[in-house]
């Protein structure tokens, strides 16, 4: 099993839009990060999260299959490049599977009802089978295992998943994350890889910003910790040298074997 | 005033994802097709349609200021960049005014609820200004004028719009538009510049192709014709050595003085 990182940035990305600090100006292609999303490549590949950038991220790494997509949370920078999975259905000419929370699916049914109607025949639409996660839900896409753990992440429902290959968990993903609940301590204890929400360097009411999320993969006894869903205020080589043993920062286009 | 193509590209934009075709394999960067979206620079600026490249976009031309949105339509590949726009509500601490159709401005409600709510007080989130833009009802930001034209585009209410420079009619823009109806050749006659939806080669149900938006241009008189929403199908170089005179294809990054 593979992880790919398709994306890094928090909601505006990175460089943001009308910014010229010296993250967004750099030219290192580390400090360049689409909405996060990530490609697990195992007997299927399943990407979590299509935010708006999604067509890119397809392109920048010639994505030619997408069996199916996983959902953490309904907002936009998660969801907006939904229709951009249209050409995975005209490929295959089948549906893909969606799988999300039922608040989730009932926003990308609300945003893309075409997506969701099954009289729908026009072939190079996206088409969308839905699959409603409950919380400790676990579900399976061919070898790939998710647990869903419920996650504070404001007023909206949010699930970071544990990932598991033919039944051994292997990481947890969870971008957009507020706080290390007693329970998701709990489901999380042990996980030899844990990809967290770092934002930046001060706390956010929302998210985990770096320190938070480093003393999180301490709490749960992770072995490696990656930060992910950062902010223009990381900038990836300075701050990689003051990261303690085991903790990274995640990039664009990071691919890790597990 | 100068027009600025932000996209030239359909619903799929070029390359197209998972596709090794010609045009989408080209490097040439004319053959880059983001979707379709225009800047009108004048004393406002001002965007028409935000899909979801539209942070790609305003990156690629350093936006740092963006006045007021205009929307053709609802359709994913117009609308779904419409989060993006919060960067220029942050620098502006301001709310952006947005013009589209009852059915259009519906639809961005929607989608992006939280945009439209008065008590939102987050400063770093859109923030949205409706203008509902009526049939003929023509309106104005700054100098810009626009007036709207119903135009046919399967079940989908969408306008195209004539744009004038203090109170001078300088061009059109109708990016999706099934056909050339009576009502719209009327109100387009001897516009002096016509870009229109060209989409590819082969006739579409909902959508002009490359003859017809000629045949359009010809009728209403316009001196000159630039073809815009074009597919994969079309390779800029080879295609453009075919047209009449007077007769363009549009592409990412043209920019026009008018």
């Amino acid at each position: 099993m593979h992880l790919l990182f398709l994306g890094t940035g928090t909601s505006q990305g990175v460089p943001m839009i009308g910014c010229d600090c010296a993250v967004c100006a750099s030219s290192d292609p580390k400090n360049k990060r689409f909405r996060s999303s990530l490609l697990i490549q195992n007997d299927r590949q399943v990407v979590i999260d299509t935010g708006p950038d999604f067509r890119m991220q397809a392109l920048a790494h010639r994505l030619q299959q997408v069996d199916a997509t996983v959902y953490t949370h309904c907002h936009t920078d998660h969801i907006m490049g939904f229709d951009d999975l249209r050409r995975f259905c005209e490929i295959t000419g089948t549906s893909l599977p969606v799988y999300g929370s039922q608040f989730t699916i009932d926003a990308l049914q609300r945003i893309f009802p075409y997506a969701f109607d099954s009289n729908l025949k026009v072939s190079t639409y996206v088409r969308a089978q839905p699959h409603i996660v409950a919380a400790n839900g676990e579900f399976s896409i061919g070898n790939t295992g998710f647990i869903p753990i419920d996650v504070p992440h404001g007023n909206t429902p949010t699930f970071g998943y544990i990932i598991l290959d033919r039944g051994v968990r292997k990481a947890a993903y969870l971008p957009d994350c507020a706080a290390l609940t007693d329970s998701m301590a709990g489901a999380l204890r042990d996980i030899p890889l844990l990809i967290i929400d770092g934002l930046r360097e001060q706390p956010h009411p929302t998210h985990l910003h770096i320190e938070a999320a480093i003393a999180a993969g301490r709490r749960v006894g992770a072995k490696i910790t990656y930060l992910t869903h950062l902010t223009h205020n990381v900038s990836h080589q300075e701050r990689q040298k003051t990261l303690p043993d085991g903790v990274f920062l995640a990039y664009d286009g990071l691919r890790l074997e597990l």
